[in-house]
């Protein structure tokens, strides 16, 4: 079922010292920085050769990465994110195994234009995993 | 500097039951178990079609993980390790930057028989990165 790593997510506090971080002193290749208003976040891709990190800032009042900051306020890994092929068919298989998946259930669309659904982290040995339909 | 992703490390309770749900939960590729007494922990490697996911459990009374484990009971995200082409380089670039690597300062011989170092999380938000040269 899981396909390619996506992304690695790593929630800071302050994104515009974090891109300065990963760009000036680790070297890396950083985008600029994308308010996503609808996802609750200001987003920056840093670009290695065969996947990617996302630095994630929270953005607004209900923002989904505030809780973890408020509860590692210098920031830290948030979840890892699997491309699968088929989301419907990867939920149904992940239910009937017994995963519990958040909200609603029901894939949305994520941050890149894609569905997505996120699974619960007691379920996944305290590891939050998103998957995306590529 | 970061080349590639090498790994994400998940640290787990228990590695058994961690094996059997990357495997059949998830459908992934999942190792045997290997025992890195030297290291402090019992490692299975997922295998994933553009890097891989290593989960680590405590293995002896000095583990790395440890600790990790008795703050996180069920487990976590633990490091993410990307590759240098050069090591040394790398690491005299990052300490002229004012960051700060973990322990005596000079390259271990790590799990995969090469050269890594681990750079302090309070330096880069929170996450604990591991180098590894290639």
């Amino acid at each position: 079922m899981l396909g390619r790593i996506n992304h690695i997510a790593l929630a800071v506090p302050d994104i515009a010292a974090a891109s300065a971080t990963y760009r000036e002193t680790l070297g890396a290749k950083v985008s600029a920085p994308q308010a996503l208003p609808e996802h609750g976040v200001t987003v920056v891709f840093v670009e290695l050769p065969n996947s990617k990190v996302e630095l994630l800032e929270p953005l607004g009042e209900t923002s989904p990465v505030a809780a973890f900051l408020a509860k590692n306020p210098d920031g830290g890994m948030h979840h890892i994110c699997y491309e699968v092929a088929d989301i419907l068919a990867a939920r149904d298989q992940l239910v009937a195994a017994g995963a519990r998946v958040l909200g609603d259930g029901e894939p949305k669309i994520g941050a890149h234009g894609k569905q997505v659904l996120f699974l619960h982290p007691k379920d996944f040995f305290g590891t939050l995993i998103e998957l995306e339909q590529v």
